[in-house]
């Protein structure tokens, strides 16, 4: 069934524009050591050093620049625990917009203070789906506010894309991009952009074992729900989108599961070899790599490193439960 | 009494000139957050990205580059628990230089491994100051290696004081330049170039109050002994040298000292603010700018960042016994 819904790489063309002064152009950095280590030669492009400090900046914003200014008076509401919430808060503020993000009552208190930090009012609502749904729909009832989802949605898919854009434009000879996957905004954008850049382009995802509803979902040939999603990376928990999934289905070639162990020993190496801080969602694509889930050898590949957002207590824990 | 050998300006320039192409010029980076809870303007020169991740490649790569052929046929020899060791044995190897490494028989495996994987060989001695200097001296003697100590040297002084010439040239337009001390290699390399590019700067060390050796040696005017060096500032905890001293008391302005708590707190917050590692050693000056013990409002200042080493389960212990 044809999507006439799903962005282009013109959308993606046009958040690029729509971005340009309020996103960072994020630097691509190299490391000697995990290319000898990969018999790859590898691009990272730093999304870590975004603002709010991931890739969802960019949907965010090129969402929120896509509204009528008349949308632009009444408001924005979304509904996040993590980064989105962050983007579209910012996002807002830098636009004149009022913002409202809805999280879950058992939201980190510094996730909530970030949100606030940024401008936005937080409501607080039960940490489950119907709760949440039925807080935002009240609040775009109530206040004619204009929703921006954290994933399934065309502006928000196109300006992510715009991160595989600028790291195609830096390097064009790439044989392969890499991407974690979560909603699939991410994953779904850069597949667009790559695709369209260059034809020949592989496309994998990577996902953790412990939350890989993604790669079961693009096996069966239908949105599967998540199961278990006890993983470490926390940006990776959600269940794919509708437009997502369609876009990945037509675009991405392979998706690969990550053990938590690879998930924190990766992202703990890149911490060591590369000296900047990676959130655990990141690492997924680089630890597929290192565990020879994806052939690698002599290939030039682009890995997108999402964010660097880090719970540091979070990340210890975890470490702690695998070495035992 | 003066000094004849006291390293000056054109020193750290032939180092500028002998490193070239051999260290990184490392990037300047800026922080809209860090400016904001100062009142000042910050330019951190970052150090940890330079080769095997600290400024001790650069004092380490001159001090090679300055010996004759002959020397370094012969090869060389230091003394180091840390990122000196590994500064050598690269420097050496990329000078086609046999480099041997006396460390501490406790020296944790993972320093001693990155000294062997940089091709230098590593004889481990007994861990206090007597042992090891026996074990370099008959090194000496038998084959005839030179010595690099680790800071006491003009041309490891000289070739620390190439990141302060950078930053300078990067930004002419500093206040004010600041840095840890510990041996004070950096410190006096520092204070050499800043002097001469611009002798109204001014120019303050940071130090762990737990190893407050080189502020009571500042205050008193005579190397004082380090009494205790309890400080997760792993790279400060050595006393001062001779000839470091002698720069120091010259050219520097003040040494201020900062607890334990905020050095943990505030390497945290450049993780988690600024996306990159540094070690725990690195965060002293900007601590002590958030402290409010150096005046900092409405000044342009430059912070030597010196390194990204970081042992990260002995910072979670330190953390913890620090929260308790």
């Amino acid at each position: 069934m044809p999507s006439p819904n799903l962005p282009d790489f013109h959308d993606v063309l046009a958040a690029a524009e729509r971005i340009a002064g309020f996103a960072h152009r994020t630097p691509v950095l190299t490391s000697a050591h995990f290319n000898e280590r990969t018999g790859a030669e590898l691009f990272f492009k730093c999304e870590n050093f975004q603002k709010v400090g991931a890739f969802k900046f960019r949907g965010a914003c090129n969402a929120v620049r896509a509204l009528s200014p008349d949308e632009l008076r009444r408001g924005i509401v979304t509904h996040s625990s993590g980064n989105h919430g962050q983007a579209v808060a910012l996002a807002a503020r830098l636009n004149g917009a009022r913002a409202v993000v809805v999280m879950p009552d058992n939201s980190a208190r510094v996730k909530v203070d970030a949100v606030r930090g940024y401008g936005a009012e937080v409501i607080l609502c039960p940490p489950n789906t119907p709760a949440r749904m039925a807080a935002v729909q009240e609040l775009i009832e109530r206040h004619g506010y204009r929703e921006i989802p954290p994933y399934d949605h065309p502006d928000v898919i196109a300006g992510q894309g715009t991160a595989a854009l600028e790291l195609l434009t830096d390097q064009p000879d790439l044989d392969l991009i890499l991407a974690p996957v979560g909603g699939g905004g991410l994953l779904a954008g850069t597949a667009i952009a790559a695709r369209h850049l260059k034809p020949g382009i592989g496309v994998i995802a990577a996902e953790p074992a412990n939350a890989d509803d993604a790669a079961r979902s693009f096996r069966s040939g239908r949105i599967e729900p998540a199961a278990r999603t006890r993983t470490i990376a926390d940006g990776l928990r959600t269940t794919l989108g509708r437009l997502n999934f369609a876009v990945i289905q037509r675009d991405v070639d392979d998706i690969v599961t990550v053990s938590e162990k690879s998930i924190i020993d990766t992202t703990l190496a890149v911490w060591q070899r590369m000296k900047i801080i990676i959130e655990p969602s990141c690492s997924l694509p680089l630890a597929a790599l290192l565990d020879g889930l994806v052939e690698a050898k002599g290939k030039r590949i682009g890995i997108i490193l999402t964010g660097g957002n880090v719970d540091f207590p979070a990340f210890v824990r975890a470490s702690q439960e695998i070495a035992e």
